[in-house]
């Protein structure tokens, strides 16, 4: 039989355990490496080695950071008033990235799945808890952004119910209510009407808004 | 601007140029490596550092292995009369893999491509010359399994051609011609004759097999 030497099998196995990278993909990228300079092996590899290195999670919003608190919620250009709720840290970026969002974020670290055992306790949901009730943060509202799966739904739908509880302790104390609004759901731009999804059109009809 | 750590963007820009990733999979991968534990980092860290260790190329027929000359090419109950023609390394095992091959193989290193520089001196060729007119070698059939590529037939019909003329020399000198053959092409196995190209189908129809 003819066996790879065992170094390049190796890094096959090793790539091959990446999510989304097969057998066939991981033989491509490990020959791909091994006709590479040194140099560029080396940057890789020490790149994967020191990934974790300084990065803190923002002890106010959970992101992912390299101080603490982030930059976002050191920034005084930011509206702090305004808090966008996402899974992880790539959605906050994402929503940053568009130049359209000026509030701050806040980072669930996960969605609700009872399935694989992750209940509230396993989110950062209690922080956020407190975070609103705490006066000092002056939170006026509050951007529900978790996907739009079945999860993620539940788990938007788990947090707005909380804020509601907190609102009705809000107003007894005379003090105005926090706003609460989850994204919009509907077509993408480039959606094709005819290739939709059932839900995806059952909430792009409940979304509509007048001309 | 919501800025990722360094040391994940650095990760993320490392996995970027690898061949089939892009940015959203570097993106995907960095998170997923985040998430594992220092000994999974560790392992994949240096299993890319250490690629090269150990790897020698065979002298007799170019394979990459561990000694020199190969597995293959030690192994006394192969069929040492009988070489096969490929482009890599991976070309050989994937052949190999079948178990219907017991000969031995010639690795060109490639194929001919002029529009890369890449001309007959930049491959495997003499080698094979020398070795097909080496008597001690013994060899007495070729099989010629290039890609069914445009470059790949280039180069099948270049070697069938280089070997013609080792023919005629042999003949001369009263000795036995080496068989020539080049691995079938036409329609794959699953394959649908509705969506296959031109170019396959005339290849199918060529190659035909009397029942």
């Amino acid at each position: 039989m003819l066996k790879l030497p065992h170094s390049l099998q190796r890094l096959i196995n090793e790539l091959n355990r990446l999510p989304g990278i097969g057998p066939k993909t991981a033989q491509r990228l490990a020959f791909y490496l091994l006709k590479k300079d040194n140099i560029d092996i080396s940057n890789l590899s020490s790149a994967i080695a020191n990934i974790k290195q300084g990065i803190v999670f923002c002890s106010v919003c959970g992101l992912m950071s390299e101080s603490d608190p982030c930059n976002i919620d050191k920034d005084p250009k930011r509206d702090h008033s305004v808090v966008c709720v996402v899974e992880e840290t790539l959605d906050a970026q994402a929503l940053d990235k568009t130049g359209e969002y000026n509030g701050v974020f806040h980072i669930l670290g996960g969605v609700l799945n009872p399935l694989e055992g992750i209940g509230p306790e396993q989110l950062s949901i209690q922080k956020l808890v407190d975070r609103i009730k705490n006066h000092e943060s002056g939170i006026k509202e509050i951007i529900i952004a978790t996907n739009p799966s079945l999860e993620g739904e539940t788990t938007a739908m788990h947090l707005a119910k909380l804020i509601r509880g907190i609102n009705q302790e809000i107003t007894k104390s005379g003090n105005q209510e926090i706003k609460v609004s989850r994204i919009a759901r509907g077509l993408p731009m480039g959606g094709d009407l005819e290739y939709a999804d059932d839900i995806t059109l059952m909430r792009a009809l409940e979304g509509r808004r007048e001309y």
